[in-house]
């Protein structure tokens, strides 16, 4: 009979429901780091060897989950490291990707996104959302170095990758101090007449640093007055939003910033979902399930989903975060009301 | 038969459709200006003759409409300028009324609304949502006067009024240079992750002038290098939204600003529902329907429903304004698709 | 001062402030009830003296709330009875104002909306959405009476009031036993693939009596099995909602049905917002307030805002109803939460 | 440097971006079809060898497209056929995975979903959302299959699977023609006042053939007449729905069923997402891409993402569908807009 079912293209569930539908995730994915030194030195090194451009397109380096067979960083996101090395220019393309990137160190290269020039400075969070033309150049005599994150591994399990080339040379090649869509949409509780409709993405190229900062400094202050504000005692965070909707800034990944005090622990805790944080400043340690990842700037960690997580802050502890949690969100995966049993594991 | 229908508390439909489903709208509501120079002078005499607090509740005069039997600056909307004189304090309240400020001229005076203090100065726009406790206090010697617009004629209308008083003082006497709410929330594109639900109305207690006035220059400034962002040419627009949605800040009354280059002309238009504008600063008029009213700075506006309006910036010519918007677009009430006959009169 | 005041159409709202805030709502409408006796006799009366058709448009007899100054059921509600003669026709018009159609008793009127002829019987609740082209035809020797409900007062006061005049004939005047808009619409769970947006207002033109009265017995004969699926004990009750989104059939204007067991009395409760009732079968009474409605069929009664109402039904007593509760929860104008004081009283 | 890579799990960019981001979708899994004669007789046999129970859960057979290395029938979408034996009991259990069972053929089985005994019969279509208990009993003394469709492979993608045992008989062994979740909520356009909050699935645990037949016969009979209420001629099509929101049933699946008249031949389409298809009744034939499969009653065949696909009917021809266009939908996944060239091949 078993013989007749693979003759048929048939399988038993009987013989595998254990695997496809356990009593609590068991993801492939496995909590792990990566460190900044390796990533930044290792991208260094392609960039003296690969040329950047057309075929390539990118001189990318993608953080490859240990439990997963392709290139992931989780079953939904794409994490990688981008290298452009001085006066070099990243053609244009675009795609039905979502991405963002977020910069650790470095500037002095703009990513022109659907022709708005956008510059790159340390600490800057900046959108590229799906099918918008986009390549990035470097007006500087050092070369740089920044994370991509994007929906990569969701498009291309959901097969619905599309992709076009653009231009060799980006199509505006000025570099502003602040995008247009920056002078248009990044003023705080305010949208220009002109554009009544929301937008799935958010309209915002970059959200800033300065203001990122401002943000975790006053929940901090309000803290230290008194007020309910963090998330937890010591613990600052915020998260990037479209201000059309309110809602998060691409439709399948949230973005959001934590800043902890010295020597604040978080609440371990564990959702439906992964995550991946990097490092922007300070040390600390993120616990996972039973292991330990000592971390320092630029270095990358990805919790996995369901995996139980804590994070420890040495020195004051500055850490950018992406989620796949609008797909969990808006497809009702969050874990089960009232599953008590799995939480108290 | 007409006597029976008095004696049953009947009304022949025949007699009445005229009056009550005209083919298009008439208003009772007439366009009208108040001019700043007078309502700054009665406001300071009435200052001198009225006492501010608990039974009056505050020194406040509305703006009537002369084809309303009621003080109500449109069916929908009231408008009033309020005085508080030098270390006046006006009593705590709250009420289902949605409420908002705009200060066309002055500083000194802090409201304190549900606990939290927020200064009021030159070209803000400050937030009551329903049902916060608020109170004002002057901290200089000096009187201070702004307009106060309010839902109370709509609420009156729907039978929705609730009324509560609060402390004789104010809650907290502290002047910050800047309320908890725009602390928390006033950063661009940013929302703080410990407060997830959205709400009604806006979070930001206080729309600050620096950023009105920088999302107005840069929409200028963007028209200047060929971006199609103003909603005509020479007209720059901005609404005040509620950061966790997008959307209005109050459930039933749309705030925006805009500035007119100097010898701009609006394109002639009109809508359902009331609109009203302050000159915040420059020189122009209004031409509604048959009536032309020159206007400067601090003059008050209202254009009735379905009067065709036109705006004419003699100088630069700033103007806030406010609307029951909301109320009309929520409820379906927009003009029909496609009437074209009473669009072309 | 006053005169100045007056001179420049000013208002004090310290003069002002307990008439139009009020601590809680004080209705101008007042409770009330019209025997269905009286206004079929003085319908028919009309009948034999006024002409239906052009010009007066339709004979439709409101009913006017003592309380108020026009002739409106409540401050936004509009209840009349409309009467056709044998063979008659109401000629075609349509208007911005959203109306529905509750027939209590009598059958053998087609009412055609945008051309779909609709079968209007007893006990069917039948729609005539804003800005449709609608008229009626009487196919029978027997005149017919029915009550009209419509959002007249509240259009009338947003001053958004369009209409215009079709055909003296009705477009179609074939009498199907079920309307297109049914055929296509009204199958439970189910729409069809070729609509794919959502509308305003429902699409289905008639809420037939058999489903409706299907829904009442389910419910109490659930209630009878141990599920507590009525409103409370001996209530039934059933919302006639817009199939393409689970909301309410008018974006102004909600519809229910509720069936009571002989000897329920229903809690006492109020709301914001005003609420007209047609008994339809079964004798009780209402308590609103003071006052005590003895009320049978096609009785119609009117709970103004936060009156405290509740209902006696001496035998198995069935109601119709309709509210203007879609405007009050849209623009956020239930009562405060909390706000125990006034619900104790 | 690839091996530095490889110690570091990283992997570079360049070398993958043509397989994990194509131009156009190039799905694995491929187009098929399974006979439900193999399907039946199969089902059949193992009914004979494998007990149903604790452990294996269910008997139940998984469809396994032949281009995917996971028994499942799409990337996203599980299709198993399901086999009970006379007077056998399928035990309770729930998962986080939503379920909806299809019935080609059969009766006397009845589920129980959250305690509501749910009769299945031919044409029906049952709904188990996610985390409701459900067991299945047989009350004669035939067997009966139908099919099983799930999101299985989505959940297990985004881990994000719970799963709990229940008692061993199901909870309710009545057989009622009419679930209580159908009493409630299967009336059209009308709901329970009791359930204020919509659901994220539809309440409806059974969609009714005769509501179905009803439907689809009602829409080529108005096309008859010359209403354009089809979604292209010759082709009726319905769509279920959850009664609270007008949207689908299930947060991950979309359910349709469609009937051709004989001859007619679909346009051909293609969109991003996958789609299995159940002939319910009648013979014909599905194009896709260059393959061609034959199919008659209860066949199942399924369409991968951005594969062309149409539809011939042979004789009258009628199908059940369902997809995962809620997932592509709610994440901004469908083609972009204007992607002329792709549309074209």
């Amino acid at each position: 009979m078993y013989r007749k079912f693979d003759d048929h293209h048939m399988v038993p569930l009987w013989s595998e429901i254990g695997n496809i539908m356990p009593s609590q995730p068991e993801p492939s994915a496995v909590p792990y780091a990566w460190r900044w030194s390796e990533l930044s030195a290792l991208a260094k090194e392609a960039g003296e060897l690969v040329p950047v451009g057309r075929g390539g397109e990118r001189r990318a380096i993608a953080l490859a989950n240990p439990g997963l067979q392709e290139p992931f960083a989780s079953p939904t996101l794409w994490c990688a490291i981008q290298y452009l090395g001085p006066r070099e220019v990243a053609p244009e393309h675009r795609h039905s990707q979502n991405a963002f990137r977020f910069v650790v160190e470095g500037e002095g290269v703009w990513t022109v996104v659907n022709g708005d020039p956008v510059r790159m400075s340390r600490g800057d969070f900046l959108l590229t959302p799906a099918w918008c033309y986009h390549g990035h150049h470097n007006e500087t005599d050092e070369p740089m170095a920044w994370i991509d994150g994007l929906d990569v591994p969701f498009v291309h399990y959901t097969d619905g990758s599309f992709f076009e080339l653009g231009p060799l040379q980006v199509t505006d090649q000025s570099t502003p101090q602040y995008s247009r869509s920056e002078r248009l949409w990044a003023h705080p509780g305010i949208r220009p007449v002109s554009s009544k409709s929301n937008t799935e993405s958010s309209p915002i190229a970059a959200y800033r640093w300065e203001h990122t900062d401002s943000a975790l400094n006053d929940q901090l202050a309000l803290e230290d007055e008194g007020h309910p504000v963090t998330v937890e005692p010591g613990h600052a965070a915020i998260r990037f939003v479209n201000p059309t909707t309110g809602a998060d800034v691409l439709p399948t990944i949230r973005a959001e910033f934590h800043r902890l005090r010295p020597g604040t622990v978080t609440e371990s805790s564990r959702v439906v979902g992964s995550r991946v944080f990097q490092a922007f400043e300070g040390r600390g340690r993120f616990v996972i399930g039973e292991k330990v990842f000592e971390i320092e700037k630029g270095d990358v960690v990805v919790v996995p989903s369901w995996a139980r997580a804590s994070i420890e802050a040495e020195s004051s502890l500055d850490l950018f975060s992406f989620s796949d949690e609008p797909i969990i969100e808006k497809l009702g995966l969050s874990s089960p009301p009232g599953l008590v049993p799995p939480m108290s594991l």
